[in-house]
């Protein structure tokens, strides 16, 4: 009866490796596709903390021809001028899965901790080659580290280290050597970039591809939102585990400047009425707290009501006017309007939806949603019809804006969420998970903007009923001064009538 | 310029408690019901590998009072009379997230070896009470392990261990307490039963939940399908991480006997071949390898197109029989079609599709499609419309055959795929990837089951059209009849016409 099945322990990197798919390597193409997109998304965050004309440099080339049955491998090399890092940190950013801010909360585009070691561990597995990271921070030497990763152990061998000179500017710069099928993955990979560029009209790309295209996204503005903050947890956000973290941990000697300390919005007024709910004396020890205090603790932060909603100063939305110009650059569309809603939270989490809508220009309908959909300034491409968003457009009763069926028309829906923790529903980022709150600010915003959408096109549309109407007169007094002239002998003087006409057509436009 | 960002490495369980999201846990509403469904996972798993009568009882009950802030904690116990467990296993696999079998594949429910671990590991962090597993094999002792999980190192704390008498039968319970809300996630806890009795006929289930109801899942059969076997690798679905591994942990002394012994559908002349294309000797000692020599032996298995395909003979589907019988018992349809599609294989993996389609019974017109979708044996509650099933069913022209709109008629789809490997999307097992090789198999059983509905259907609609035509003789016979009885004062004798007629709708129907 019953048959042992062995079992061993395997490392965070082992489960990643064995179940690849789940972080966005299923197969050749969509893993050249994730290889490129995480390394980006690392680099923009390294530069988006540095500021001062951020830039992104991504090189490909083929390292080895295709044959009949196996495919090209491709070097691929992203440098950024960003906040560049210490040599004691690279290995353990890129050396190791499952690397994590500690304590605190940061909108960041690298939500799991994984993505970038992830490529690199994808070239390693159908290379076996070693990865290179070069990096520096200003006025100091840069660093050459030759790595590849123990996937068992999920722990980084430097195989080779160098030291080169000072460096005058922060940098980083990443190459690996991946088996990829770019001919398949390509158009996705443009388009990431494009939409990219939408969303970070402030930093500069640039991409040389395997095929000798180089495709350059300079920035086309130089304004820079401010850059998000650290943040310290909302005392509504916290459970049973974290807090015994955090009471492990700390160095505070009172429970009042532990709450005051380690919470945000917390004062001495708003901790002290929580002790007293938890019957704990505002001066005990962090380090003398009993199990059952701790309980109590925890379930007085949990029934105290009077907490301010999480900040959304750590924030950094990309903002309305920025929104606009990024589409309006890339689509040239007739119309557009973004919408930035007040921040909302979800689950302690402080969020910020932006919606825009565009109509016309090099929109063309296409009998689908267009949908373009961004979290914390990075394009989602994959699994549209599984996002909140594509669900709340088609819920949406487009008509009475104006719009029959949006997918019949020139119309594109964008929506950005920035938080500190995006509701993504997959470790590969690929859509976000239907949070009644999300979906709430995400219709608002849709609404607030297809109310101007539908001024636009009630105007347009009344202008072309006007000059429509305006045409029918013409051609009637044409006609009428036609016949008059041929029994008269001569043409009525009706121009100046018709330019009336069509005067006031163009006015009731201004009018509006 | 720059701002450093505090990193910490964090273990797999660590990962898993700040996104468990991802694992199914998003909220107590959802969290109440993917704990049920991971300890029943576990179990059912168990219990399939020990055959004889087998069955999962589950007992939940309010441990303390939720209120006006807080929810209510629920005690939950699991047992089955499965292979139950040697003592020194239980800590590895219940107080560790990662823990898989050691190079085999082998069709499970638990496919990423943390959702049971999670399911406890959040009792914890909401209550911060124990765990306790108790667990025997057949005529060896019981134990019982009071435990709890250290996050940070991803590591069972064992509290208490007590010895137990010599048991009888194997067994295991699962204990465990949690803060939840059962009565939002009741439906779909029901619903995950039920369908979970359709899919697992031969197994019995109980469950006695907070309210006090009783359910009883009786086994309708006493087939039970063959158990699942393990399996080696397939030649094909080797990688260079997992080609060195076998290489350095292997006890074969040749190249050639490691290849038969490692790999599936290897043989003498395979691994002959193989090892030609590679250019390596078949007597070279596998530890004697380099790292060239590796890269060339993988090449080798990549580019050898005479490969068997993967053995299929592990797999354990339902079968057509089984599958209609757990589909009768719960819906009554009075249509019912089930076919299993031969073996097929996506990266190696091999997979078999189950499909059937119900009509009419307790299956009513809903509005939306009706799709009950399973993967090895489990039922798939959440995110429908991401699944391939659901994106193959949309795709379908129904009205070759006979449906106009499945959404609006009391039509039911089931899928059930069963594989070594199947390609959920998410960790928290929710759907399924759309995987060509996959998508063409359902596609392919459900136009099979799909033309024996449209020949039932079309006799049907024949039927009733001739009942109704029989209808209209009838009462233009009565007419004529009375009429007649009017003028020759007596009924002429046309009941045996009309008898005639009925009798030749009914044979209608044999003749088809």
């Amino acid at each position: 009866m019953g048959e042992k099945v062995k079992l061993e322990e395997i490392s965070a990197a082992d489960f990643f490796y064995r179940n690849r798919s789940l972080a966005g390597f299923d197969n050749p193409v969509r893993a050249t596709y994730t290889i490129i997109r995480e390394l980006v998304e690392n680099s923009l965050d390294a530069v988006e903390l540095a500021g001062r004309s951020p830039k992104v440099l991504i090189v490909m080339r083929e390292e080895r021809e295709g044959g009949e049955e196996s495919l090209p491998w491709y070097r691929i090399r992203v440098a950024d001028n960003g906040i560049g890092m210490d040599p004691e940190e690279i290995p353990l950013a890129f050396g190791r899965v499952f690397v994590s801010s500690k304590y605190r909360l940061i909108q960041s585009r690298g939500t799991f901790g994984l993505g970038g070691t992830m490529a690199l561990l994808y070239g390693q597995i159908t290379t076996n080659m070693p990865f290179k990271i070069t990096s520096a921070r200003e006025g100091e030497p840069a660093y050459e580290l030759t790595m590849m990763i123990d996937i068992r152990k999920n722990e980084p061998i430097i195989l080779d280290r160098k030291i080169k000179g000072v460096s005058r500017r922060s940098f980083t710069i990443v190459e690996s050597t991946f088996e990829g099928n770019y001919p398949r993955a390509k158009r996705k990979i443009i388009d990431y970039l494009q939409q990219t560029a939408i969303v970070v009209p402030y930093i500069s790309i640039a991409f040389m591809d395997p095929e000798g295209h180089l495709y350059i996204f300079p920035r086309s503005t130089e304004k820079i939102p401010p850059r998000p903050k650290e943040a310290l947890f909302h005392p509504k956000g916290v459970d049973l585990e974290l807090l015994q973290r955090l009471l492990s941990s700390t160095r505070t000697r009172s429970l009042e400047s532990f709450l005051m300390t380690h919470f945000q919005r917390v004062g001495k007024k708003t901790a002290s009425e929580v002790l007293k709910i938890a019957g704990l004396p505002p001066d005990k020890r962090p380090s003398d707290l009993k199990d059952e205090d701790i309980r109590r603790l925890y379930e007085a932060l949990r029934s105290y009501k009077e907490f301010l909603p999480p900040d959304p100063s750590v924030l950094s939305p990309l903002g309305e006017e920025l929104f606009e110009s990024g589409i309006k650059k890339e689509l040239q569309p007739e119309f557009v309007k973004a919408i930035q809603r007040p921040p909302s939270v979800y689950e302690a989490h402080p969020f910020i939806v932006e919606v825009a809508i565009a109509y016309g220009g090099l929109i063309k309908p296409t009998g689908d949603i267009q949908l373009y959909r961004y979290a914390n300034k990075i394009p989602l491409l994959y699994d549209a019809s599984s996002d909140v968003s594509y669900q709340v457009i088609k819920k949406i009763d487009w008509s009475i804006y104006g719009i029959k069926n949006p997918e019949d028309e020139p119309i594109a829906f964008f929506i950005h969420i920035v938080s500190t923790k995006v509701p993504f529903k997959t470790v590969g980022k690929e859509f976000i998970a239907n949070v009644p709150e999300v979906a709430r600010e995400i219709e608002l915003g849709l609404r607030g903007c297809a109310r101007e959408l539908r001024i636009y096109l009630g105007r347009k549309r009344r202008k072309e009923m006007l000059l429509k109407r305006y045409e029918l007169f013409r051609m009637y007094y044409e006609l009428i001064s036609w016949t008059l002239e041929e029994i008269i002998g001569e043409r009525p003087p009706i121009e100046n009538l018709i330019e009336k006409i069509k005067g006031s057509a163009g006015d009731e436009d201004e009018r509006e």
